[in-house]
């Protein structure tokens, strides 16, 4: 079966098993590992903050981040396709008990700063004013889509202008800092808080990481023990992600092998690919979503519903151009 | 001062006054309040539903509501200009942990069918679900607009369709069905709940009703203690309210006279009146609302900010044909 | 039927009812109604605090003042008998997220400093940390026992050794104050807020304040609004609130007519009287509470059930010498 | 440095290394992780329960129990020094808003019927109803007390008399079944669900398991997403987990070293162990905790401190004599 559900199925490398067998390790809830520590360490440099934490999976990361910067009943502005307000179970209401305002980024998930200037509210006896804004680059739900930094930054300086302070959530922020030939420091330069995925298209087994100022950290750390994300000998699953760390340019690769799957897709019956712009291909189909996903399954491919016209293929390290020129020939046999 | 604020500046008649002095009471956290129980057996009656229940405000009903309907992390859908979410200190998060979904509803606030089926959210492993249907009539923040029952009845069933209950925020219901000329309770027939204001345009002191099955009141019952709601010998402030129910059709009045204020404002500078449906005239204004407040002030008429260029004067049974002359005159002097 | 189940029975006098009458009123929620702030001014003086707040309960008056006071998370320490910890459906945890610690205070439900100190727990990375001590004065489910201002001041100060703040339930403060002939502020003074009922002992028909400096009554208007205990007109029930206010003196009859009735029912068959303090007596009786409460009801005289064999008979101003001694027959004859 | 601070600090083993390098892996959150799966399998196989799952941490563990047992509001009846009650930052009430009701389980934490049934609350309009019993074995901080299968059978029969749920914090399930000399599944026989740690005494670096009926399990798993506990390759993790569980019968070692500790320690200068009955030896210090375990330090052992002349000593797989026989020569010189 030829994988292309989501980019989470990655599979680690022999390296990355090896670096997990030899892994120094201690116990981290005392602080006391050396390969998280060197993984936090590693991770604030790259994202170009002063201090970064191991979660277990971006979902707590995102949840975290949104308990650490917001108090009870404020308001959080976020995307209205983005990951924390549609597939997080209502974590924010749940964890942080704030209420959601969402704006509509369009077709590419972008938040203009004009809308966060209308979507801000001052508190007041009545309103509980706005605490948090929440952005997500690339954005997942709608395609995979790299949002440039200078929009990343606007919008955040929007925030910015009224107290209100800013969470990234950049599950496949590196993906966008391929596509945009940045680093990931710079689109997450005006942003208080980011997390990123070690185990997406970097490929690590398991976790994320969550980075900001060490005084938000030192909130974040309490926060992630109350959600009992603190784990023991952790370096053994941080040592791979080390690894993943350096993983980044490999992204091109997955990009240059979703931009041959869209356009090798043109030619399928019913089906009609999107552009896209990282390794995520959203692929509007004639049939259900469901029907077009049993029918390539047949054929050896397995993709994910993303609407009931729509299905999601993403490329990622265990998808070579073989795997593609597969499933091009799957879907055009369809 | 010509106090176009809010009608729920209005003071009790002389008539509810020696209600209050009158009134047969007992206590009603034991249910035993002769008075109480007859205003909420006559809500109950006029409203078309099997139960109802005073609380002291209608924000404690709409929170009731919610809670009673939902569970933790559902999603409520809402119109994005709503009073349940955009002037309850965020409740919804706070006391219900539920997610809010909002829904544009356009100029007049009116939610279509298939904004609720967009809107709808099947639970799954990732997404909470929705759990309830949160309407207003009449829409206070669109500017008193009075909802036709058949457009209430569709976005209803849109929910129901798909199990999601409906809670009408009727604060001003029995505005609507005399601007409608039709009953309160066919207004709310398909809605699961409905919370209506004794305090506004119909005069009483204080309470609110909430209505809907005796189910769902055993519920929002034990939810009113939890919120500090249970008052004891309320009788004395139901008393009032029993006659205020009455004043159902005296609302007319405020709206003739709305008419006549709007109609009066068009030819005053700087003033752009809207057509007002019901007792709520929003006037949009060339200077800052602020500034403009403040010059009616000076001139004894007094109105509330609504937006950065947008006023709102309210007619109520505390303003008679005089007051609205004199309004008039004082804004032509502007 | 004498009725003995509690103080919260009591009919409001012919005097409040033409103070309700008769009350100048205005929007509550707008601060503009004179007879409100005429009785938070009152209650703040008698109190001996900066400012007070008129709420619809008492249970709100204090689920208030929890969250007033409190982080999310934290602990609270409370007699483990105490009304709010126990009759207050779970609230502290419903609405402020926090954590009780209790402390047994023994037949009469005093928290001595040393329970304080020891159930003081300072926050760090497993542990919450203690925000909050609550005390009841006079203590309800122990009896209505009058508990001895320095007994409050020396658990206070203990509290404050710690940085902890003190809430004083004293729902029946105004009980204490008689039995121990002492102002009510003199109890308060080392609390850093203090509720009292207008609606029990004082014979208001609704309502109870909230008491404490300016800075902390700020906070804890605001989580009126979220709790919905904003009321319009409320002047109407806070005029007979003021009479209440200076029904103070008048609880020394009820205190003696508790202590006539449980000498009284020393000789009564099956029946066990304890001393009481102030106007609560408890009835430790041979056959279950319920059989024993359907006889005296039999013969015209109501109680509550207190426990598996004990019965709650409570002195109020609806009760004069004539129904204690119908009662302590009724009790003779069982 | 000799490390008895606590049996979280054990490194995995070279065996266990090969496990994780070696892991047949799959994405856990799509339930596709073999090695997870036979994991959890085999938990609920040695547990005696339909199901179980794998989490970060045993505060998760425990966590998830308590929302999945219990109703917003409800009791939860708990032995005052449990690790769910006292270092887990009010979880309890963060994440599930339920109110602590505790139980004083005396020097070895044991929970006796008639306490369950004193501390049982019926829910009514006034009190919140007990949701669920919390236990554990080893008890902690009762010095890792090993409560025999009966007493847990009693306590729990008694919760469900009353059609109370029953949750075992069994972190240290698997030192109480080798100090009683029975399987796990013995004790754990009438608890509705039970937690347990790889990560302690059993070695494995990361995470814990959480079992019960799969009816609970299912909604286990959705609050374990909410939590974001919901890890992807975890097999590199569950690995070494599956090793760690055929480490069972290794905790006597751990315990024949605790008592030969303790036995050493009953000469040394100023200290006064306590007689352990599994890995877990408290020993009462003359001195303050921490100037004891600051000499122990200068020495070569490290301790944590319980209380204020309290030490807690740890014996684990990390642990031999030898150290054993270091750690008391190193007392013996205080």
């Amino acid at each position: 079966m030829i994988d292309l559900r989501s980019d989470t199925v990655t599979r680690p490398s022999d390296e990355m098993r090896e670096a997990a067998a030899g892994a120094e390790v201690g116990d981290d809830v005392y602080g006391e590992d050396p390969t998280v520590n060197e993984l936090e360490a590693r991770t604030a440099e790259i994202l170009g903050k002063e201090a970064a934490m191991y979660v277990p999976s971006g979902t707590m990361g995102n949840q975290i981040a949104v308990r650490a910067h917001t108090e009870r009943g404020q308001e959080v502005l976020l995307e209205e396709e983005c990951h924390t307000y549609k597939w997080e179970l209502g974590g924010i209401a749940q964890h942080s008990q704030v209420q959601a305002r969402t704006i509509d980024g369009g077709d590419r998930g972008v938040v203009r700063p004009e809308q966060v200037h209308d979507g801000y509210v001052e508190g007041d006896d009545h309103r509980p004013g706005t605490g948090l804004l929440v952005l997500e680059n690339t954005h997942n739900a709608r395609g995979g889509t790299a949002i440039a930094p200078e929009r990343i930054d606007e919008a955040a300086r929007a925030a910015h202008e009224h107290g209100v302070s800013v969470h990234l959530d950049g599950a496949r922020l590196f993906n966008a800092a391929a596509a945009l030939d940045v680093p990931a420091a710079r689109i997450a330069r005006e942003a208080d808080s980011v997390m990123t995925c070690l185990s997406k298209g970097l490929g690590a087994p398991v976790g994320s990481m969550l980075a900001g100022s060490s005084e938000f950290l030192e909130r974040a750390r309490r926060i992630r023990k109350l959600m009992g994300g603190g784990m023991r000998q952790a370096g053994i699953v941080a040592a791979p992600g080390l690894l993943a760390l350096e993983n980044r340019d490999r992204l091109h690769e997955d990009h240059r092998r979703a931009r041959k799957l869209a356009a090798g897709l043109e030619d399928a019956p019913g089906l009609s690919p999107l552009e896209p712009e990282t390794n995520i291909v959203l692929v509007e189909t004639d049939d259900p979503a469901e029907t077009t996903l049993e029918r390539l399954r047949e054929r050896g491919v397995a993709g994910s519903a993303f609407g009931a016209h729509t299905i999601r293929l993403c490329t990622h390290w265990d998808i070579d151009d073989a795997d593609v020129e597969t499933a091009i020939e799957a879907a055009a046999s369809l």
